[in-house]
Formats: C-alpha cells, structure tokens, sequence
C-alpha cells in the first residue's frame, strides 16, 4: 500500500533562500519541495506540506499527521523551546524524523539542545535540503 | 450571586483519552468536561470551556476571562515554557488555579518548573480529570 | 468499609496561628483540625491526627499508617530537604497527598524543589487550611 | 525620503494602562501610540502598528516588515523565550530596536536573559513609553 | 528588668574538647558555659543552656525561647542543612544570633551556606568559645 | 583482645523484606543481623546492633560507639543529606566502613552523593545483606 | 531651572577612536563629548564630563553628583564587575542611565551580565556615541 | 572518478548483535558492513571498514582516511569524551558524518553531547544500520 | 603593651547616614568612629581609621598595618569582588577581623560569598556600628 | 564448578608500591595478585590477571572475559572518565564489582564521580589490596 | 633598533620576599627586577618597570606603554577579576605575556580562570622570578 | 652531569604544518624537533623525542621518563580529558611542564581546563614552536 509521509516546515522556513544563506543556503522550500516531490514518486509514496510560524499550529498538524505512515519535521527554532510539539509527537503513533538544514551543533550552544528529539525516531542535520530527501528514504524503508 | 469560572484546557489537552495512557489516563476531555458541568450545577456556578494548541490564544483566554471569579487553568506543556501565560495571569485580578492530571514531578525534569505557579492562587496535581473538580471546589468556597 | 485516613503535619505547623501570618493565615491547627475532622463526618471515613517537629518520628509515623486508606502530608521543612521521608512513602502501600498551606512557589527557591513529590500520589498547595480539606476528598473519593 | 519605521508589540501589551502598574505604569497603549504618532511628524518618518499575542503572529509580522527602514520591537514576554523570533530578526534586513517599559533587569532572573538582544541593533529599557520615542529617535537619526 | 537569654547548642557540641581540636580547640561545653553564666553575672542577665543532637528537638527548643530577649544558636551541622531550623526562628519574635566556633567560611564548601543567617539578626564566627560571648553582649546591648 | 564492632542502620531500614523489594530485596533486617552475628562468631569478635529513624538518635550511637575498634555504618537515606553524622564520624576514633544493601549509583541522582563518604575509611555497596558482612571482615582483618 | 547632568567615562574610554574600532567605532572621546554639548546647548541644560580608569574614582564621582539632575554613566569593564559603583548608585537620589556604545549583549558572556543596571532607571545600548545623546534626552524630558 | 569512502566504528561495535539489543538491534557489524558494501556498489563508490577500541588508533584512522572523499564515522562511546577525535577531524579536509545506531538524544544525559558534531559536516542517528547507508547517501551525493 | 589596632573601611562608606538607611541606619562613619574610640579608651588599646573608594588603597592600607595587633576590616563591596584584597590579608602577619553592618546574607545573592572570609580571622556581621565594637573586643581580648 | 573471576587492573596500577604511597601503600601490585592468587585457592576459584594502561585494551579484555562469572575491575583513572568502558561493562553477561585502593571520595572532586559503577553490581573502596579481596568473595560467594 | 619592554607588576608583589614563601619564594622584587635587567642586557632590550596596588592605574600603565615592543605583565589577583585590564590589553597594539610566579592551576579554584590570558600572546607560569625571564626571551626572540 | 630531558608529543602533533594552520602555525614537527635539538647541543642538554595519538601510550612513556631530569609534555587534546596522564605525572619524580603551541585560553571552553597543570611544575603556552623551547631553558636552568 501506497504511504502516506507529512511534511511539516517551522518558523521562518518561509524565507529560505534569503535568509542567512552562510547557515541555510540559497536554496528556496519551494525548490526543497520540489526535491522532495520527486523522491517521493520515485519511492511510490504521496507527501504533503506544512509551514507555519506559529508553535501551536504545528502541534495541530502534528496531530492531524499522527495517522500517517512517517513525519519529517523541521521545527526551526521551535525545536529548542517547544514542549507542546514534544508533547504532541509522544502523542500520536506516526514516527517522525527530526531534521535541520545546517549543523545545528556547530551554532550558537542554545541550539544544541533539543526537546523535541528523545521522541523522534531518528535525527539527520547538516545536508541542507538534502536532509529531508534522507529523511524520506529512512521512513519509507523502515518496516 | 453566582459565580463564574473560565476552565482552560492548554496544547494537546484535544488528545486525552487516546494519548499516553500511562501519564494522563484513558478519560477524555469531553468526559472530564462533563463531570466538571455536573459539579458546577451541585455548586450553583456557570462555568464555560476553551481548549487550545496556540499559546497567544490561551493568553488571550486568559485576558478575555479576567473579569471572572476565577479560572481553572491546566496549560500543558506550556506550564514549563511560558511567560507570556504568566504574564497574563499577573495582569488579571481573577484567582487563577493551577491543575494538572499527573503528577509532573515524577516525570521529566523539565516539567518540574512552572513558570506560572507563582502568580497562581494555588496548584493542583496528581488526581487525573479530579483535579479539575477539586479546583473547581477551591475557587468556589473561597470567600 | 470505612476508609482510614492518616493526617501527618511536620515541623512549626503546632505554630500556626501565630507564625508568619503573611504566609500562613491566622488559623490555628486545632482549627483545622475541626474542619478536617468536620469534613471526615461528612465524607464517612475515618481520620487521625500527628504533628512533630523531628524527621525521624514522621518518618515512624508514615511507616505506622502504612495500611491505612491514605495519608495527608503536610511535611513544612522537611518536604525540601527529607530523603528519609521520601523513602518511608516509597515503602509503603497507602497514597500520600503532599499538601501545603501557602503557594511553596511564590516563595524562596530553596521551597521550589519537593524531595518527596515525585513519590506522592499528588500535590495541593495554596488553599490555607482548605489544602487538607481537598487532599481528603482526593483521597476518599479515589477508587 | 520618507523613512517608514514598523513598531510592533508583543503579547499583554494590550492591557497596559490596567496591567501591574508598579511596573508598567498607567499610559494605555493607545496613548503610547499616539506620542510615537506625534513624533513620527515631527521626524517626518511614516509608522505602522501591530500588536499579538501570538509568538509566530510577531514572527509573520517581523518578516512582513523586513524591508522598512526600521522596526522597533517591544517583544515582551516572548524576549525571553522566543528562538523564533531571534531567527526572524536576524532573517531580514531591517534594523531592529529592542525596547522595553520597565528596567526588565530589576525584575525576576527569568527576564534578565533577552534571546532577540544579540541580534538586535541596539536595546533601550526603562523609560515607560518614552522607551519607544528614544528608539524612533535612535532609527530615524541612523544614516 | 533582668534580659533572659537562650543558650541553644546544635549536634556534636557535647564533644568539644575531644572532637577535631585543629577546628574547635580544647575548651569543653562545660568550660563555655562556664564562661557565659560568668559575662551574664556581670552583664546582669539570666541565662539558661540547652544541647540535642536532635534537629527537632532543637526546632521546639527555639519554639519555647519564642519569648525570652534572644537567642545565641550554634546550630552546628544543622545551620547547611535545616529549612525546619530557619522556620522556626522566622515564627518567633525573638532575636537569634548564630554564633560559630570556627571560621566556617575557611573549611569545606558545603559549610559555606548558612540556611539560618538570612533569618537571624547577626552572625558572629571565629573566636572559639569567645563567639558566644559576643553574642551574648550583643544581644544584652541592644535596646 | 576480642574486637568490639557496631552496626548501626539508618531510616526505614526496619521495613527492609517489605520495602521496595527490587532495590533492597526480601532479606529482613533480623535476618541480616542473624548473619552477622553468625560471621562475627566465626571470625570471634563481638557485635552491637543498633536502628533508628531519627538523625540526632544515628549522631548519639555514633558517638557512643566510638570508642569501639569499628562501626558498620548504613545510613539510609542520611547518607545524603546529613552533615551531623559526617561531624559525629570525624569526631570519633573508631573506623568507620559505609555500607549500602543496594548500588546506589544505579539509582536516582541525588543518591549520588555520600556526605559521609569522605571521613569513613571505605565503602561498600551492592551485594544486599552481603554488604555488611563484607564490611566486618574488612574492619576485623585490619590490624 | 537648569537642570545639571554629569557624564561619566569608566575604563579605557579615553582610548576611543583608535581602540577596537570593530566595537568602538572611530569617533574619538573628545568629538562624543562635542556632541553632547551641543545637544545640551539645544535641550538648554548644563553638562559636566568625567574619565578614570580607576573604580575606585568613579565610585567618588558618583557620589560627587549625586545632587544632580541624572547621570549618564558608560561604566565600561567595570559594568560586569563592580559591587561598590553599584552601591554608591544605589545611595544617591539622582537617577544613572547605564549607557554602552557597543550592543554588549552580542559579544563575549561575561558582558552579558551587569551589576548596575538594577540599580539603575534604565539602559540605552548600540548606537555608538548616539547611546549617549539619547540618554540626555531621556534624563532631560524626564519630569 | 569513484569517490572513496572510509567506514571507522569505534569501541564496542565489534559486539553488536549481542551487545544491549534494546538500544542496538540484533543485527551484527558483519551483516552491516555487507548492507554497507551492496550500497556501495549500487551507488558506484569504494568503501573500506576500520574497527578499534582504542580512541588513538581511531585518530590515526581518522589522519590516513583524511584524503578520501569522505568519512562515515560512529564513534561510539568516544563521541562524548574525545578531544583527540574532535580535533582529528578538525585536521584534516575530508568531510566526515557523524552516525549512530540509536537516538543517543534519548539516553544518559552522558550521551546528548557530542564533542565531535561541531566538526562533522552532518549528523545522522537512530536508524540502526540504517544510518550507515544513509551517511553513504550523504556523501556520495554531496558534490 | 598598648595594642593597636587599625580600622579600616572600604567604599561608600563615606555616606553612612544618608545611604540606604534600611540597610545601614542612620549613623554616621564619625558617630561610628566616636564610639569605637571611647571603647578603645576603655579597653587601653590604640585605633586608627581609614576610609577609601579604591580597592587599591585598602590594599595599601592593609600592607602598612601588617605589623599592628589586628585590623578590623569593613571591605564593603569589594568583600564579594577582591580577590586583591584577599592576597593582602593573607600577605600579612596581623589577624583580621571581616566585619559588616548589615546582615548581609539577608541581601542579594551576590552579597553572600565573601572572597575575604576564609583568610581572616572570624566574622561579625548584623550589628549595625556595633559590630566594629564587638570586633575591637574580639581583637583585644585575643591573647 | 570452578568459578572462573578475571581480575582486571587500570592504568598506572603497575605503579603501586612507588606512586603516591600516601594514597596508595607501599604493597606493589605483584604483592596484592600473589594475596588474591592465595584466596582464590582457598575459595578454590580461579583467577586471571589483566593490567593496561590503554583505555581500549581495557575495553577488549572486558569483552573477552564476558563470559567469566565475575570480573573484579580497578579502572583507575578511567573509571572518572571512560563511557566506552561503562558500554564494555553494560555489554556483557559477567557482573563486574569496581574497587579502589584509597577512598577515591575523600580526594579531588573529579574523583568523586563513578561513570561505571551504575553499570556494575557493587563498589569496594578504601581498604588498600584488601578491596580486591573482598570483591573476590563477593563475586564467589554470590549465587 | 633596541627593543623597549614593559615590565608590569601588579597588587601586593611589592610584598614579594616575606609574603606566603611557599607560594613566591624569598625573592625580593627588587631581586627579580635585578635579573631581569641583566637578561635585558644580555639580549640587549631596554625594560622599564611598574608596580601598583591600583587596579586602575594598572589600566593606565598598559595604555601608556601600548607603543612598546612587548609587554610582561604579572596582574596578580586582578588575574581573576579584572575585564578593565583585559580591555586594556586588547586596546593597545604590543604583544602582552601574562607571568604568574606560582602553578595558579594548583590553587584555589577562583584562580583557575584568567580573565586576561584570551587577549594575551601567551603564558608563563610556575618558575618563580624565571617567569619573567622566559617571557622576557620569548618577547625579545619574536619577529 | 649532563641532564636528560625528554619530549613528549600527544595526539594529532604528527600532522604539525598541515593542521588548522591559524592555531598551530605552518612548522612541522620535525622542525621543531630540529629546534629542539640545536637549543639542547647550545644548553649541553640530552633530549629524546615520542609521539603517539593513544592515552595509555603517553602514560607508559611517562612512566619510563620518570627517571629523567625533566619532561616536556605537550599533551595536545588529552590535556583536557586524562586523569590517567595526570597520574602518571604525579606518580614519578621527574618535573614536567606542560606545553602548548597555541593560547588555548583564547579558542573552545572546553580547552580552558587542563586535568594535568594542578601536577605540573609550570605552564607554557602560546609561543608556537618556541613553547618547547622556553621549556627547555625553564628545566634545564632550574637546580
């Protein structure tokens, strides 16, 4: 059966391609999306997309997501503050994929820390889009 | 005269029933608020309901409730992160009553910490939906 | 069958009335120990009172009302510094409600941290007097 | 040419005037507005208004105001708290003067920390309403 | 009219003279006490003495001292670790001075943090069985 | 000359068979005391036994054992949090060998920290009532 | 009447222009105090100007003008170090403005924290000598 | 040109299969070497595999791989406590991704800090061998 | 022999009367320093005052009492900063007495580490002007 | 059956009888492996001797004797530092018992933590070649 | 052309000779000045010499000798406090070696951290008076 | 007697010239030791040269160079984590200084702290190659 992978972008991530490209590149969502659209066809899954800067609006997605085969979640700045967004992973069945564009550990140490990541499956940071291509491989190969 | 009191339910609080049985028991949130309606009607006070994932609508709530005799406030994860809400609290001259369904403080240590227990009237954990009801208790027989 | 209820107070609370009124009201512990013992008439259970200023004899006492139905504690002091007692609720079968007069966390920060929370059933604090009254009908009304 | 400034404020900036007036004092919001209105004229600059209480509503609204001339940015409780809108500030290429009502470091720890300080072009505390005048002052003279 | 003064002597105390002389010198309790009952002849003050190695026992000692002119305490080991000690000084009208044989400030760091001293009038250390008669002028002297 | 050793148990320690039994087994305290009197025959020297809740009671059996040729010494739970014991082990001649039934580093953080560690002449930890006895032939083959 | 405003320069300021310019900028002490006159002249109040790289001197400065109308002070190193500039602020009536050239709050952690700005009526940070100025302005219009 | 690929596993790898299978799975280094090398062929590069226990012979390890196209290294226990690591990698020009078989974010807190993610270009974790092949894709993709 | 002693007092002190009164009363240094002389005729010894802002000149001032009988030191703020101060003290043959008006660990956090304390000879602290009088007894009546 | 027991010796244990001997003894180590060979004869088990002063070798011969029924471990200076140590230990069958010669809690702090022993089943410290003694009986004796 | 040295002493090294032999010898620093000028005439460099007790006229020397060829500077205990000599430093274009006569590492911890060493070329400490000598050398033989 | 110095180089110093050359220059090892070499033919010195990348390597070559009139050790990243090379230097007799090529007071936090220097006679840093050679003169000079 065909899976079903939710997509979820956090704050800011509207900007990528302008904003600070020395951490995140030129890069635009759009064209990650588009990137990621065409793994998923040829994986033979079906993807959809998410952005929002509000904390509580990616709680309800996660949520509304939590029947879905897989998460890739990029909470942006969200990952080092937000219990709610834990609180909603370890709420629902859907194993989900924390990643980030850059190498957050080499960034300022408030970013090293991650709430969110003791209930996540799997972490891949540092491979700017490409680490949600890696992350889609990982969902849809797990068993 | 009767009394009114706001209950405010934080991010997640939508799930009980289905999430994490262990910590918050198998109750949902329209069972809980059904007990809460029929204590009300035993101890002849109006109470009204919100529920929310997105922590400026719950300081909004809590702003809009101000004027009430008081409010049952169970903010979730935001407990542990949130100045905002406890702003809010400081700035209202309703009581505002603390609850929680599990016992936090044998859970993670960064639910250890509230950010707005000190500007609440008092706190109550541990009772499951019962909580609520004690809470409810409280704020109506204080004078 | 009637339910048995232990109520353990700790140290300075044979002040109360007297002590620190800003913190902890004018009542004193006969009355609220009217009030509790009002409140046990009405809910048909059982109560028996304690108060000691030494560690070790609460210790003793928790370990005496082990069998009992349930335990109200009110520990003062020692909730902040008392391993001892910590490890004599852990020893024993009957739920113990932590309870506190005043809100601990709108106080010194040496009062935030509560050594015996983590193995209580669950915590009250903030109501005067009233935290007893609560913690009794947590306990009796619990299945 | 007309320099346009964005001055955005942040959550339970709304009650001021009624809001903890030991700290905040007595001036409504409106009325801040209207002394920033009246010195915009006098500076021959154009201004712009928001309020939230929404963390990722100021994030839309930073990003919004990206290509002004300058934001003045009163993030309240969320300066403590909020990555997101550090990212925001430091996404865009617009000036941002960080200010504050009250001296925030005369008040608890928790508001001695500012995560949207280092990104800030300059921060001005302590001044009630003519926080924001100083700052207009300090954009508008900026060459 | 003749002060009374509490003499209150904390845990080991009834060692002195054996116990570590490089901290504590050769002079035994007896012998201070000795020396006390001489300065309050002179200072025409009536003392009385009272040790337990109980931290309870010196809680309600200091309870029942409640009235007297002041208190010199010595509370030894209990003065890092006893929240019930300090609480008991805070609910009664009388001065405490907390006087120490040693130079605590100069032995290990856990001795460094005097939970009583915030609570007391003064503190006086360093001057062997001399610390106790300071104080006792010092309590003698004040109007 | 027959050898003198005490065994002195700390809080809680009576419930030992009962209590907890994943961390302290099922071994009661009189029968650990019928092995040590059973090893103490074999190896023909003479022990004392001695148990109490309360920290200034442990204070006083220390410093009346210390004229013994050594003490066994569990602490329980005042292993952590008392400087009066620490105090009352310093100032005595006798050897004393800390013991715990259970490897206290496996558990929660604040077991963790021996006050008393540092002014005992060794530790023993983990093996049960086997602790003990490894203790008195550590303490009785010492010359 | 005139109101009377005392600069004050803490250490190492007498070294601005060729010092650091990446913090500093390139404007010299002299050319700063050029332009505070002036706007001094404008605002129609009296400016007197004070160096020291001594702690000790500022201290004395301080309490020098403690009958004037306000200080600006640039406490320079002595912000992140001074206990005794932070008391002789506290024991004057004039109200201080802590003023940096520098946005401190983005450089090296131990100028993240400042002693004085408790004691102080508000702070003005990042605009270079411009930080001053709008500190004059702030102690003038001040009512 | 093939691009080469250097394979570096540190302590206690050479156990999987039978080493704590709740955090590492069941499968052996073998069977993830053969997973690794199928890869390899598929995406037309050349892998060569390293072992040790020895946190010095991985630092020469790291040194001889330095001219390879890339390194995939789990360092293992060494993750946390090595500098030499760290500054290995920092050393020399290839680029290296840090992976792990667990999600470390959700063990020991000895584990959530990584000395060496500072250095590597990406970090992958939680996929069992998984994360090898993954760290491959990486690489091999990255131009 | 006559003794000396020397008295000396460190920044702000200068303002005694006027400062803070809440904290240091409302006598004056020369009130202080008339009674200190008057107990120093009683007691047949020799005092000499010195006051300064700079930390550097009590350093001095320490220096050149070195040989006296004793020193009776109010270091003020610089009690909690100099580590100069400290060297000085340790530097010298002549015993030192620390000595505050205030309670000072009833203050600000940063108040209760004195870097002093573990190099004098004892403490005295609590008393207003009386704790120089109690020192100076402490001093003299040392054999 | 002949219990087999791996005796596994640190780094600079090779040193004993030389090195530090305040810490240490005089015994070297051939003398404490020919008093263990003596006691295992009589508890008629069998022992082998292991000493390296490689991290990594440590970790080897720990793994090799995972099959051993028991392994009594002195990890040296390793034991306050070696996670890959602590994963040997946590990844094999055999209970490892850690001893110390002195009282590593009465030395410098970076002594005092142990990141094996929660992953061993009991400690032995303090009682110089006799903790190798006890921790053999220990482990034989064990069913 | 002949290399100019400044030689800075800082507080309480006038003492050297008589002040706490076992951490600085008997060396006078007249003594060591008498080496250092032979060393200077050796490597034929002109060295000038400063000490004061004064933390600001030490800020004062740096800048003045900002021209020089090097600088030697001994902050002592303004080491560990002093950010208005590390501006200093860092203001001013000569290369500055810190000396310390004692091992500071092997001190009290608050002398573990140089607030200074950051903005220094480098650092010598340990060799008693040769400390100078070495940084002389090290000044003169630079390029 | 001619004095016998060896050199004792720590991990990743082999790849000297190539490595990160903003912190450890373009010199090679071999270039240095060359230096080495030419200083001690000038000082009729003897010096030997190890290098390795494994702790316990060090710490063996320690041990072997115990006997000798001194040791230069640059112990690279192992400065920071070895308690093992800590012991090894404070188990044998020969004094060694610590070296170190960059000012590594100035780079990452966690190379602020060297385990080793508390048991080293002196420190060097910050002189590049010339490090080694300072050490040289500091031993071979000392008597």
């Amino acid at each position: 059966m065909t899976k079903k992978i939710a997509i979820i972008h956090g704050p800011n991530l509207n900007l990528l391609g302008t904003r600070e490209p020395d951490h995140y590149g030129t890069e635009t969502l759009a064209e990650i999306e588009t990137h990621i659209s065409a793994l998923a066809a040829e994986l033979a899954c079906e993807v959809s997309f998410f952005q929002s800067n509000v904390e509580g609006e990616i709680v309800t997605a996660i949520q509304q997501a939590g029947g879905a085969d897989g998460i890739v979640l990029n909470a942006g700045a969200y990952t080092h503050t937000s219990v709610a967004i834990r609180d909603a992973i370890a709420a629902i069945p859907a194993p989900v994929v924390e990643v980030h564009l850059s190498n957050v550990t080499a960034r300022e140490s408030f970013r090293h820390t991650s709430l969110i990541a003791p209930v996540c499956k799997g972490l891949i940071a540092g491979f700017g889009g490409g680490s949600y291509l890696l992350a889609l491989r990982a969902l849809v190969s797990a068993e």
